[in-house]
């Protein structure tokens, strides 16, 4: 026999206030991914959330935790097509089990691994992280709004364009040889480290986006990609083509909103993308930030950004 | 002989956009703060960031730093009045520094304490987070407004209602005993957990609030706050305080936003509170949370909440 | 063509010690198990070092990656029976690969998950760690000996036992009729908290545990186990399970100790295990630990621990 | 009236082990020092803990919780000279307040400020970290010996030595002017990184050793140390002076370690000291590390390290 009080639905002591957000927090799941004839084991951290009514006392947390065990437990057997879709799917069921909620959110972040190299040879899985999030709105006859994010961070490298000038000043300050106009392109010593770089775009219906497509699209604005596997020849061909790009974070941010409107021509002008690119500095003790969010409009030549 | 070349006031490569917010996130400064008098010494993590403008490709972060050395580390001698007022200091410094800047954006959080305890004899310092933020904003005119906000953490203990009715009920089909009417009111075993409730409130100008307000709000809307020392009969009362409040996130989400105008009179209809409430669940691996951001005139009785 | 010059086989510039651990740490990697008909996709952290000689200035990490390139990346498609055995075949390698080496250790941990439920149409995936190490040595005739351990970390429920007795005073107090004789046996509020455990297990040769036996272990000594669907009179029964087995983490540590002998017959008497418990206090902002390493000898009936 | 029954003085149910350490963990408190002519606030996290006898149930960790309250929370007024003399008192009254108990151990870590800078107007105040623990063991006869260690870590800058070379290589290919015997000396390019180093020293009876020494030894053996305050000209001299002393991980451990007997010229020749360190790779997404322990007698010119 079922308990036959459900405190939840009673009303509030007091304050009875519509409360923007209830839900449940870095819940764990294993969600597997079919994409490209390959199947990824993701582990999701998952945020899940409603709104709650100013009438009623609390939410029904068990139904998130059954959602995601009947939508996320089962792709173990059966794959979904992304993450995202994942997501839009919980959000949905969401506003279906709470019905007396308006909004649905789920947030959702993964460990990712693809198979990269400098060479072929030395291919290996590298590690990233995946990002997606769905938001559903009822309004007020019942008609259900849906919208996806999908993003992903890449670690890569970032070198300093400018203590690579000054230190061209002192370096030649003190080896005049080194003012030989035969060496005025050869990049020279600066300060480089650990760049974390996130690109998310806001999906409009029926439009898919490859998460490699955003890795890819990433690491081309980094100074330069990184590997697991590195010979002695392979670092210096690392460290030579981070230091041919200098780039301040500043200058990841811009470049690889730049890049998104060639990259992905199958967004439209109202498509909101959003970059986040983070130094941890090697020359200091903390990091360095830069973010930046624009609608493809924007970005296009001629935009208005 | 300073360096001649200025990398950052050159034009970007690609890319011309203005960018939100450049800064650096995660430096950690020792802050001296006067309070009641007593000098609370912080240490204060710090994100310092302001906008970029298109046609220049780096954002100059060593004032950012030499900012934080003037303004923050002098306080070791000549301490501050509160947390927020020196975030606000830091903003408008950045503006007049970063004269291509439109806006500042200064974010802090410290650890804090307070000598608490179940009686006189058992106080002991008891740790909480304050948080401070502040915005500046420059107009096309040149005129800096200014906005800040204060906030803090407490750890404290919530038990569930929900539970309570149903071990309740549980309880009474094995001792009907326990089903005595003296008993009735006699609270029963549910499970209990740590608490993280947050409380920020955007200060109107001139308006100042006392942390230790705010942190005291806070413990008033869980279940019961949590000690260092308790000995075992204080134990007993901790918990015996905590079951005769049991409260779900939603019930210190909204307690707390109830209590707000009462306590905190001095502030304006159009001031903006935010709660959030996390209960690191004894029952679950995950943790559940609430949230709700309103306006005081929303959260005054009669109020459109 | 290679670069000619090894400058981590020359001779270090000052400070001519053997070191006793270089490596690479944090690298993480995707990992498959096969296991009882089931394939677990596991992301693990791995930290792989071996010994550096005096006379050489520093190890050749770029083959730690390669060896787990090689070993574990190819678990993808062919999995390997157990995390520890995969640990164990890349300690052997790396002392195959740094010549120079006579000590190699591999230390993994990786999130596992379990379909569990507090009844068989509730389960779901719940998440668990497990832990797994080796270490190879080779002796001054080239031998190499292998020792592996394996381990999980499992997160529960623990009831105060102290708090419970001294509650019951208290609310006898309050409530005279809670004295009745019948009531004597029935369990009253405590704190109860998330409790994190550990049992790790020091492998004889050719004994191999299957780490779902740990987990089972680790949930019995605990007041409770925790799950993710709970639907309301679940929760009474969780609850009410762990009032009726109110431990101390000392008590978590000894009990399961003390299960070991019985519940893992094929060690031996001088098979080492280490058990770590850890509540997150309810009651305090801080948590309290407990831990102990013991020799099966020493467990068993009549022995010295 | 106390609650009478101390249920923690009771038996255990099973498993009659004696515990290796029970105690508390993750407990943060302010703790003034006076060093110098300066009193530093520390917030510093202790983990506080006893052994326990197999004849009794649980340890009495209010106990703990008063005695920190007593000797840190009152150094607020009265600084104490040096955290590990908080520890060292807080060792020996664990012992004489856990009369069952044979040994306590205490380990506290806090962050530190110093003000540092590349020039004198330059300085600002620069994170650290502290490090001590405490061990306390009574004997047979109820003889108490102490034991105290002291420890620092300090974030710095170091420059690869190997990829040096091999880019210096690779650029000469591409610009054979830089084959110029006057270039030979001159820095390259390589990969540079945050680089994070701690040096732990077990204090012999009676001497007592300044973290800033520490702190100071450790930067020297780093590539460079790094600074919050750096215009444009300094981050050149930085980032010249790294590039002057390549160093792997392995080179910062043997070059701390083999400057500790002539920094430290008190410490005997059976003193232990422990250095790790770690280089968080810009060109990989993983960390190295390299750790050694070695007594002085070791350490010194014709030890036998």
């Amino acid at each position: 026999m079922p308990p036959s009080k459900d405190v939840h639905a009673e009303a509030p002591a007091r304050g009875r206030l519509q409360l923007r957000s209830v839900g449940v927090s870095g819940i764990r799941k294993p969600l597997n991914v079919q994409r490209g004839g390959r199947t990824h084991a993701l582990t999701v951290t998952f945020h899940v959330a409603v709104d709650l009514p100013s009438d009623r006392k609390g939410s029904d947390l068990s139904r998130n935790a059954e959602i995601l065990a009947e939508i996320v437990d089962e792709t173990v057997t059966r794959p979904v097509e992304s993450l995202e879709n994942a997501c839009a799917s919980i959000a949905a069921e969401l506003l279906r089990r709470h019905p007396y909620a308006t909004e649905a959110s789920v947030d959702a972040s993964a460990e990712y691994f693809l198979r990269q190299g400098i060479t072929e040879a030395k291919r290996s899985f590298e590690d990233y992280t995946l990002l997606a999030e769905a938001r559903a709105g009822r309004d007020a006859r019942g008609k259900v709004a849906l919208h996806r994010a999908v993003g992903a961070e890449a670690v890569g490298m970032t070198a300093c364009p400018c203590a690579m000038e000054s230190s061209r000043e002192l370096l030649q300050g003190e080896y005049p040889d080194a003012r030989a106009p035969s060496l005025r392109q050869m990049p020279v010593i600066t300060h480089n480290q650990r760049n974390r770089t996130t690109l998310t775009i806001d999906l409009p219906d029926g439009v898919e986006i490859e998460a490699d497509r955003i890795i890819e699209a990433i690491e081309a604005a980094q100074s330069a990609p990184t590997y697991s596997i590195l010979k002695r020849g392979d670092e210096a061909q690392v460290v030579l083509d981070a230091h041919r790009r200098p780039r301040f974070v500043e200058d990841v941010v811009r470049e690889l909103l730049a890049s998104v409107p060639t990259r992905f021509p199958e967004l439209t002008g109202a498509t909101a993308v959003e970059v986040r690119s983070v130094s941890e500095e090697s020359i200091h003790k903390y990091d360095v930030v830069a973010s930046h969010r624009a609608t493809l409009a924007e970005l296009r030549p001629g935009g208005a950004g």
